[in-house]
């Protein structure tokens, strides 16, 4: 039923722009709400006899969403007009309670920047973020940079110096590349809060050998 | 009502063990029923009825377990026997569906392992552990591997280097310390699956001066 791309990265799919939208319409708000439950899980105080029945609703709402579910990961999947999704994605994943999601702003110089709130489940040290969240943010955020359309690149190492404590509440994060000699892109990226950078990474992004299309041009 | 040690880092509970494992029992497997909740929300196929009576499900069981919540961050809780907790980690926390849950064991000789499930909500290329997973992983078990009941470290430096791909499932972490010199611990460590290493780390942990002591000893 579907072709693919890129050596397998993408998966051709048969939705409209049209159908996408209204599937992120009817399941981007399920995420959601499972974000909030996340956050409760955490830090909900009440009884047994309140969780037991707020389990017996948990369980009616996945016998309802289970009813007919693709088992497989999500992947990237891309469709006629160009559009692509990542609805499982761990960082910007839509559907994804486990993603904040993050959404990478894609700037005219090449530099990227992004913009989230980090909420009680994204905790390391106390009332801070994880350092390794950080690190999850920073290298998808990378990652973009340093792909493209025309070019999709791995990770092929990160190093990454954390100078101040990062509070859990509203980040920003920062990229752009400082060198690209084709199959290896090299970028510099930030992520901090109201009081500036936390961390600082520099990574090198790898085109994989099985992205490179016969001819050469990829 | 309580007071806190190591600066404010951990927080004393006036809990016992047997009330800390009874907590534990009532909301653990609801961080359970929503990591299971949150593979469907990526992957359902359901259509809008079946969408909208799960979210009547969510929104009754939101309603339950936010009766009596503590909103502010969970921290990094001890009580008197020395039992310490941290519930919303997003590594470790229990009660936090974001974290896979790990669980890191120490050995005798200092090193440490840990072995876990990555699902669907960790995917980054198709099929594959996103590779911010891994460092978010690793970054959290070298932590552990450099800290102690006796020292308390924070992520000065992590270096990473990508080998392979590592496919969504079971996989497995290793870290031991390379050198310690007090306040500085370098760490090394690794994340793989069943084809072995995919993901090699190194890092410096270090002690923060609010953790020291004034006698000196920490």
């Amino acid at each position: 039923m579907s072709t693919s791309t890129y050596g397998g990265f993408f998966e051709a799919s048969d939705l409209t722009d049209a159908e996408v939208d209204e599937i992120e319409a009817r399941f981007v708000p399920v995420a959601d709400d499972l974000r909030r439950l996340g956050t409760l899980a955490i830090g909900s105080e009440v009884g047994d006899d309140e969780v037991s029945r707020a389990r017996e609703h948990l369980a009616a709402a996945a016998d309802l969403l289970g009813r007919k579910c693709r088992e497989t990961p999500s992947g990237v999947q891309h469709n006629a007009t160009g559009r692509s999704w990542q609805w499982g994605n761990a960082v910007i994943g839509r559907r994804n309670p486990v993603a904040p999601p993050m959404t990478v702003e894609r700037h005219a110089d090449g530099s990227t920047s992004a913009a989230l709130f980090l909420g009680n489940g994204y905790e390391g040290p106390p009332t801070m973020v994880h350092g390794g969240v950080s690190a999850l943010l920073l290298d998808h955020l990378m990652g973009v940079t340093a792909s493209s359309m025309k070019k999709l690149t791995m990770t092929g190492t990160l190093q990454l110096r954390y100078t101040r404590p990062l509070p859990l509440g509203d980040v920003w994060l920062a990229g752009r590349i400082v060198s690209d000699t084709g199959r290896k892109v090299t970028v510099t990226a930030e992520i901090g809060g109201a009081d500036g950078a936390a961390v600082e990474a520099e990574g090198l992004f790898i085109v994989p050998s099985w992205s490179v299309a016969p001819d050469g041009d990829r």
